[in-house]
């Protein structure tokens, strides 16, 4: 696969150009595909409930008036799922009911992820929690949960056991992965009780990739495919979360503040448990760092500068460019991967699929989205 | 149906300990049932959302340490899925899987709805959100949620999709009631966006009765039941919940506090839209009940004393245990209709299970749970 974020291989700007043309095409085709029946299912909660979900989506304002500029995510999962579908050598329409669970899946996360987080702003509005109150956002999220099981569940022709088993295993995850995130605050740098990159690479998996995961697999799911095929895309999605948590870091801390959106140094300042931080601390190198990290409660920008020069010096920028890349490496192995079966029409969409995928994948890296 | 409720007929103490004796059998015997299974469930959660988990069920102190005085809620839904699949013609132990389910679902529902409700005590313990902060209490709260979908999906030998798309129907209908119950606190008390009974019935009916409902039936749709069954399960849960509800207001304004274990006019001074208050406000006797309520920002004591006794000379707390009978009536009818096979075994399991749900229904509105 051609990496051509600027995190992992700044000097492609054209590769990247074009695959970023070509997945903004997609999200957006796929935006269009899963509108209707995603609002269709908004539709159908408690009108107070569904102008939270709306307003969590970027479809409004509080209060419901419509927004002028679209304030929604990119659909990466919705867009995942109508692929995963077309991987499965089906129509990309197969994976829509798959693609709205997942989608609401996802708002619910963000929903109750910042209140937990207590991050004031998203996609620059003001989170659900500070606009509509907390005890409001906690009932939204259980409802757009609620809802994404509902329209599993209610899904005609589809092994709608495998579907929900999917679904609520990818649930599960995301919970501990939260759960460990919010647990890593509060240990030591060093020492025994130290965050290891093992235990990372788990929360990464569980809190960012079992969702990434559960939507390309689950499009599958609907589309019949064979277990294989289901349990190769679900392994791509979670290889992709993991890759997509590590480039995070990496931009937190060497990102251009005016295109990641983040400010310069954020993580280091907040003392997150980073990859490139944990991978540094891991090295013959570490001993300043460690000294620098231990001794302040949190860092002032200057020490900041400093911890992120000589987590550089350490080797921590340059592991976690490796381990990105080797989880990138992972999803296209399990893409490569994919039964072919004598159907032309089945396997040209599966071909056809898995070159989006790669895009996709592309893009993500690149950080467009 | 002998009720027995000191809220509806306070004469007959002596039914009333009788059918408390029977329904105090009844919840242990489940609780022994279901406990193995629902512990089971727990173990699967990452340690640090089980012991919250484990906190909020009663079972242990903050930290994890067991409790010496167990602490936890009676678990009627429990009994409920157990005695439903009874109904149902089955032995209880097949509605282990959906007592389980509610059980969960239910103590998800405490956990986020005692920080919507902001309250910091349940059982005379801190509320989970008191006891290790919101942003964990609502993760625990999602956890639950998805280890009950989860639970019921893996569920060997079952209509995997009847059973899910039952625990989500009533996980909409309980997300919906609460939305209702928290708008209805900003509503005005007379005028035409005065909230009407029948508002009041249908949020009653989706906060509570859902959770009953989907208790009841549950287990007999793990049995395997006719679909007559299940709906006639589910209809008498969603009564009871409205009953029960009336009931709680009830026992809110004329309870002993002593029993109640809550404050005395507790939901007066809160202001709260209960169903004595919205009856007698519907009454041509209204009028110094109304000027009253709309006087004030919120009712001191004294003022509550004297809204409870105008109420009453309204006609509030008769036409709510008019309503509260009513519910309890069509529980009854529920009961009755349930289907007799020729199979003499599942129809002594039926007869038997009714007669105990009976006990139970009566424990119930008898306020001894």
């Amino acid at each position: 696969m051609t990496t051509t974020s600027s995190a992992l291989s700044p000097a492609r700007p054209a590769a990247g150009q074009r695959a970023g043309e070509r997945a903004s095409h997609l999200l957006e085709h796929s935006r269009a595909l899963v509108r209707p029946a995603l609002a269709e299912a908004i539709a159908r909660l408690h009108p107070w409930v569904g102008e939270m979900a709306a307003y969590s989506l970027g479809w409004c304002e509080p209060g419901g008036a419509p927004v002028s500029v679209p304030a929604g995510g990119k659909g990466l999962r919705q867009a995942l799922a109508v692929l995963g579908a077309e991987a499965a050598g089906a129509p990309r329409s197969t994976g829509v009911t798959a693609a709205v669970a997942v989608e609401l899946v996802h708002t619910f996360s963000l929903l109750h992820d910042d209140i937990m987080d207590g991050d004031p702003t998203r996609r620059g509005r003001p989170t659900a929690w500070k606009a509509y109150g907390t005890g409001p956002a906690v009932l939204a999220g259980d409802a757009l949960f609620a809802l994404a099981v509902e329209t599993l569940a209610a899904t005609p022709g589809t092994d709608i056991p495998a579907a929900v088993r999917h679904l609520s295993t990818a649930l599960n995850d995301l919970v501990r992965g939260q759960a460990d995130d919010l647990l890593f605050e509060s240990r030591p740098w060093t020492g025994p009780e130290a965050v290891r990159p093992d235990e990372y690479r788990a929360m990464a998996e569980h809190k960012t990739g079992a969702l990434l995961g559960c939507a390309t697999a689950l499009g599958a799911v609907l589309a019949d495919a064979p277990r294989e095929t289901v349990a190769a895309l679900d392994r791509a999605g979670r290889h992709l979360g993991v890759a997509f948590q590590v480039v995070d870091d990496l931009l937190g801390i060497w990102g251009d503040p005016a295109v990641t959106g983040k400010p310069v140094h954020a993580d280091l300042l907040r003392g997150k448990k980073t990859f490139p931080v944990l991978a540094a601390l891991g090295t013959p190198a570490a001993g300043p760092l460690a000294r620098l990290l231990n001794s302040a409660g949190s860092l002032d920008p200057a020490d900041a500068r400093r911890a992120a020069a000589l987590i550089e010096d350490a080797g921590g920028r340059a592991a976690a460019t490796a381990e990105a890349r080797s989880h990138i490496a992972a999803v296209e192995a399990c893409l490569n991967d994919l039964p072919r079966t004598s159907d032309t029409t089945r396997t040209t969409r599966t071909t056809h699929s898995t070159h989006d995928l790669r895009a996709l994948l592309d893009f993500l890296v690149c950080r467009e989205m």
